[in-house]
């Protein structure tokens, strides 16, 4: 039997601990939610960068015109950046062809932390269930990473991966399913609870009570839209690109 | 025209450096020789971890008689462990079939750097041919780091760092040559100065001094032997297998 383990705060996640076992990054407001958009849009690759000054660096490798520059600190678009984290600014006519360097305060932070992981996938609602049925094609132990915001726990990252614990749980019951950890049962009763309601879950969220009095109220909504698009990034070697 | 940059103390080395780039990870004395020689003898994995208590905490993953612990502490054998880290142990007999999870002091340290780069190579002497043609098949940006010892550069490494330069740049000179960066061009005056006697370079190593005071005198001369283990270890999401 496989086990399910959820990680709600990434900075005490251990890197050791996933060595071997499939491992989900989940930022859903807004980091992957920006991703799965981008590539589902036609940008090549993503390359998620911790610091301003890396992304800057990163940039100059590349010719001009292929490389975009997006992220946030507290939210709003870096200066000099070409875009800022939410999922609406990344069309076709903007990301298609290109290559995205994206620095964001909680999620970019937790994909560093996967790196002796069999495979690292990147969930957001839009595309659950496309990561769902990638999980179930080979299932290994499963280790679900909340990114969280600023190193408090996160309710729409924790929904979220309650939900893809439910589509596994469900698919896998007749070939014996898997065992959830503590954290695991949890997220799996609050997504039972909020999973008929995203939109107003998003807002319940400290998070999304943020953005929305920030000016990102569309925002929530663009990341709610479930299974919306149905694409699997994979990181491997701090590149996101599709597999 | 592609470059190559010597790291000499891994502590200073920052992961975004070596980004989609190659790098090499080596330790002479005696990690990555131990390493080439246990795979060489049929090891199937070897895991490079940084701590005892997780060595031990892997270990519990596999079926009993399938994993073989290994690796020291101040250059000896850590209690209740199977090996320690002369590669003279690693016998055939020993490890054949086996997984082996290692624990180093300097070593397994380093090849926690690299995880941005497109890929990661073990070198030591053993191997420097194989290492060298394989890199040449496909040149991209190279990174070298020399694993040092206790945050005091090492020779030896230097010395290895250096004859792979060599070979690379003597192979490329026809097809537009490398550049190289003043660490680079300064372990390669070191090997020049060396190459022709690896065994009387080792001893004057205050590493391969340490371990010959401490009755390791034959693993200089084991790790001396150049080009006698002709694979290429290539370390990948924390495992390190033949490729």
């Amino acid at each position: 039997m496989k086990r399910i383990s959820v990680h709600r705060l990434p900075p005490e996640f251990a890197p050791e601990t996933c060595r071997g076992a499939d491992a989900v990054v989940i930022d859903a407001l807004r980091a992957t939610s920006t991703i799965v958009t981008a590539l589902h849009h036609g940008c090549r690759e993503v390359y998620p960068v911790l610091e301003v000054e890396e992304a800057l660096g990163l940039k100059s490798r590349f010719t001009a015109g292929e490389v975009l520059l997006g992220g946030e600190r507290h939210g709003f678009r870096i200066t000099g950046f070409d875009l800022g984290n939410s999922p609406l600014e990344y069309t076709r006519e903007k990301v298609a062809g290109k290559h995205l360097i994206l620095t964001t305060t909680n999620g970019t932070r937790a994909m560093r932390q996967t790196g002796l992981a069999h495979r690292t996938l990147l969930l957001a609602f839009l595309n659950l269930e496309a990561v769902a049925a990638r999980l179930q094609e080979r299932p290994l132990d499963l280790h679900i990473l909340c990114s969280g915001r600023n190193g408090e726990r996160s309710l729409e990252d924790e929904v979220c991966a309650g939900m893809l614990i439910d589509l596994l749980t469900g698919k896998a019951a007749a070939a014996g399913g898997w065992a959830l950890d503590e954290p695991a049962r949890e997220t799996l009763n609050l997504a039972r609870t909020h999973q008929d309601d995203l939109i107003a879950m998003m807002h319940a969220s400290p998070h999304g009570r943020f953005l929305a009095e920030h000016g990102f109220d569309a925002d929530l909504t663009a990341c709610a839209q479930l299974n919306r698009i149905p694409i699997v990034p994979e990181l491997q070697n701090g590149t996101i690109r599709l597999i």
